[in-house]
């Protein structure tokens, strides 16, 4: 399966996950919409910053 | 491995392949920047609609 982990970056350098084995990516406007293979969605004021699908790896920076 | 194809949508609905086998996505202002698993690089002026991980795609709305 090819789900990602989404990892927040926080100001000081530091990731922390989000979610994990997230399928669907949805961003709208300030917010990215996040939805796994188990059916958890959650919702991140962020933007993405970063995406490394083979690492799955999906890395998200906070608005302020 | 778990890259995904890239697909840019336009006004009429239609979806044209950008870039195949795509690791790295990199947003940056009105431009997404991606890079496959050949090595090959794409900038595109668009912002990203939506990915389905699972099912390996990415899709690109134009910006006018």
């Amino acid at each position: 399966m090819c789900e990602a982990n989404v990892y927040l970056l926080d100001k000081n350098g530091k990731e922390t996950l989000v979610l994990d084995s997230v399928d669907k990516v949805i961003p709208d406007k300030d917010e990215i919409i996040l939805e796994n293979i188990y059916n958890e969605r959650k919702t991140v004021r962020a933007r993405i910053k970063e995406m490394e699908l083979v690492e799955h790896r999906i890395i998200l920076e906070s608005i302020d």
